[in-house]
């Protein structure tokens, strides 16, 4: 039998979990956005379960929301993602170190020095998540007034990424040689000034730091848009996305796949790993009442508010605790989105109010059940060409992240889709992706 | 009797030292500047031993030297400040941690950030060296032909510190309510948005932090121009100077203590640590031999290419194990900088070779001698108000380090003029500075 396909898995932080209400949640810790204690503890936990790497989302400003949703948000402030990621390499050994960084708002030569230094700290286990930055609130918090156009900052994205992955190959993997007794410390010769003249970026180089333990750090990608995937199929090797469901992502997957064909890649060196929301329970019916009671949590003026949003109306005229209306008011906002709320309190029998708690809280794809029903459906995806694994979101924490990592992942590894041990110490020897040669010195 | 005063000390880390021959020193790690464990061992002996704050030198370039020096030098490349700072924090608990970061080649919203969050995850032992970077290779690196026009590094420098510090108070110190009752998170009566318009700034806020434990961390400056004291006189709470004596010291402690009076600031609230070398030995003689054979360990190419700039003139033409020649040809180049040449050479009777192993190796401010010589001296710098400490500098690791950690710091503090434990948990309480009032939420 030839050696089965298995699943990757990274956890989602932001900052500790996405959904807005999960700090109200029994059992939670409120104050584990500055507590290094309480991540540390998550790390670790998701350490002895194999994840292959912890991944850190990041924004550049408090994120644009409503007073209400603002005055009710854990999701606003926490630790910044190189200064918290460094400090949990010293606690763990295996695991992967996944930063989000900005190539709009950040300088190459910054972000290639700090990868780099996370990976040697780490002993290769970073990875870097280009994101182009989509909340336009950050903008004024670097000197602009508008934010910078969609098409121009993927151009410059494309730019920035060969220029901080030159700067990784600044010296040769053999060019400090450090023997003492002839006192020759480097071969210069081995060290390659880059020199880069662009359109929107100029950088000479060389980098100040020797190359990464893994290279490059693995290149991960988010970007959605057109100009976001062709990104991804041209240099990521990760991508994280969030379809809808299994027949989007199939479509997302052959997609992203057949553009890195196109692109002269091998299609097995970029891993497609869409974002999950798992709850589990020990019965599908108790996993699904956990969730209605975390979404519950989120406060009503905040959870209209963005129902409100989704539906194009507004909705706090509406009885919260009776079914939505049919007969919604016309609206000039995205139908699509409206139809997909409409749909979604149709098939799960949510109140206005139960409908409104799941949108103010978290909305995109979820898996509730038990843990054979999860891992049959992530079985499902993985065979059926949907993802190559999952960025996991844990509902709330501690008692999320446990169920996932004491329940979910045995039973995957009991059916094989799950590794029992990591195949080596860097996160690329976990992903199965090759050690880029050095470009100026092959 | 009234309390004594008492030094601070802290320890001016750049890769791990800044005399370029201390790799090949017996009993030296030549990959110190990319092995963790190393370092970790030195800073947990510099805590053992009470030291105020670790301090990470840093530049944003490969420093720009001939090949020859190159090719023989460890100070070329080692971690990132903040990535390897915040590794750090987790494995000590009490030392301060302080790293360089630029006000030309960086954006205030990363800075404020980097340095709230590294305050946090270290419980309030972060500090800002403030440069503006005297390295004109940065500029190549960071989109520039030129490097920026001195006093314009100082104005923007001068803003950037009110964009910072106006960051940092983003929010109140009692924001953060966590009520998971009522679930309120955070009053946004307590947020502060900065809507900062200056001549070189514009950045919006908040800051996507809480504000650090230190309220603001300690403010460390660099600089030795005229623009550089008056930034230090406005701003800083630490100043790093490298005065050449005590005499000269004195002047200079003097000049900064009347500028921070003149600036309307309490004279106590500013500490002036002078760099100073570090040699030990049982005998001074010893201490003195020790330092010559690490003076030779610099190579003879990249020394004389020092000795050549010193003095402005081709030293590779005269007799290496002579005396300097009195006859030197004329120059244009700096005449102080050949006249101290002339005088150390005199002064200590070196050979051509020396004093270029001198000049190649450190040429700053040197203790050479034994603890209680050395511990006289610096005791005559404390009560001359030459000095408030010393940042110090180790002339090879680990042997140098330990014998100040274990044969100075001992008879420092046996006289009093050294800490027997930590003040308190913060930086801040280390050097007896305050914690600033929040300047929005007083
Ligand atoms: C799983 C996942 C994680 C993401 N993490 C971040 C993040 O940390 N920071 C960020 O600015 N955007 C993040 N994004 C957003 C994307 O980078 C991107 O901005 C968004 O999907 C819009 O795509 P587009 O700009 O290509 O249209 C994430 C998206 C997904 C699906
Ligand atoms: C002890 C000490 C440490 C310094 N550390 C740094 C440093 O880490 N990075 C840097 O760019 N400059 C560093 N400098 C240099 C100063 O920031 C400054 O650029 C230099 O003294 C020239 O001063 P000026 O620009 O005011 O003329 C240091 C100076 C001293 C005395």
């Amino acid at each position: 039998m030839s050696e089965s396909k298995k699943l990757h898995l990274t956890a989602f932080m932001r900052p500790v979990s996405l959904h807005t209400g999960a700090w109200r949640y029994p059992g939670s810790y409120p104050d584990a956005n500055f507590s290094l204690a309480h991540i540390v503890s998550f790390i670790k936990k998701l350490e002895d379960a194999k994840f292959d790497a912890f991944f850190m989302a990041d924004h550049l400003a408090v994120l644009n929301m409503p007073v209400e949703a603002l005055r009710r948000s854990h999701t606003v402030t926490s630790f910044e993602p190189f200064t918290l990621l460094s400090a949990l390499s010293v606690v763990t050994e295996k695991i992967g170190l996944a930063a989000t960084a900005s190539t709009t708002y950040d300088e190459p030569y910054h972000i290639a020095r700090r990868f780099a230094s996370l990976d040697h700290l780490s002993n290769g286990r970073a990875a870097w998540n280009i994101v182009t930055t989509g909340n336009p609130e950050s903008a004024k918090n670097f000197g602009l007034d508008e934010h910078v156009e969609h098409s121009e900052r993927y151009k410059r994205a494309r730019e920035f990424y060969d220029v901080v992955t030159g700067l990784w190959d600044s010296f040769a993997d053999d060019a400090f040689i450090r023997d003492q007794e002839s006192g020759i410390f480097m071969d210069p010769e081995k060290m390659h000034v880059l020199n880069h003249k662009g359109d929107d970026l100029k950088v000479k180089g060389p980098l100040n730091i020797a190359r990464p333990v893994q290279g490059w750090p693995v290149i991960v990608q988010a970007g959605q848009s057109e100009p976001g995937r062709q990104l991804a199929a041209e240099t990521a090797e990760v991508v994280f996305c969030s379809p809808r469901d299994l027949v989007a992502a199939k479509a997302l997957y052959a997609d992203i796949k057949g553009r890195v064909v196109a692109a002269g890649r091998d299609r097995n060196q970029l891993k497609i790993l869409p974002a999950a929301f798992i709850v589990i329970g020990d019965t599908v019916e108790e996993a699904k009442a956990k969730r209605l009671h975390l979404d519950s949590l989120v406060h009503y003026d905040s959870a209209i508010a963005s129902l409100s949003v989704s539906l194009g109306t507004d909705a706090s005229e509406f009885d919260p605790d009776g079914p939505l209306p049919t007969d919604l008011p016309p609206t000039n906002a995205s139908h699509t989105s409206r139809a997909g709320v409409v749909k979604l309190a149709e098939d799960e029998k949510l109140t206005v109010r139960q409908l409104a708690g799941r949108l103010g809280g978290y909305s995109g794809l979820a898996f509730v059940g038990t843990p054979e029903s999860i891992a049959d459906e992530m079985g499902i995806w993985l065979s059926e060409e949907a993802a190559d694994g999952f960025t996991v979101a844990f509902p709330f924490l501690p008692q999320g992240l446990d169920d996932v990592t004491q329940r979910l992942v045995p039973e995957l590894q009991r059916r094989g889709i799950f590794r029992q041990d990591y195949e080596g110490t860097t996160l690329r020897e976990h992903l199965g992706l090759p050690r880029p040669r050095n470009q100026f010195f092959p």
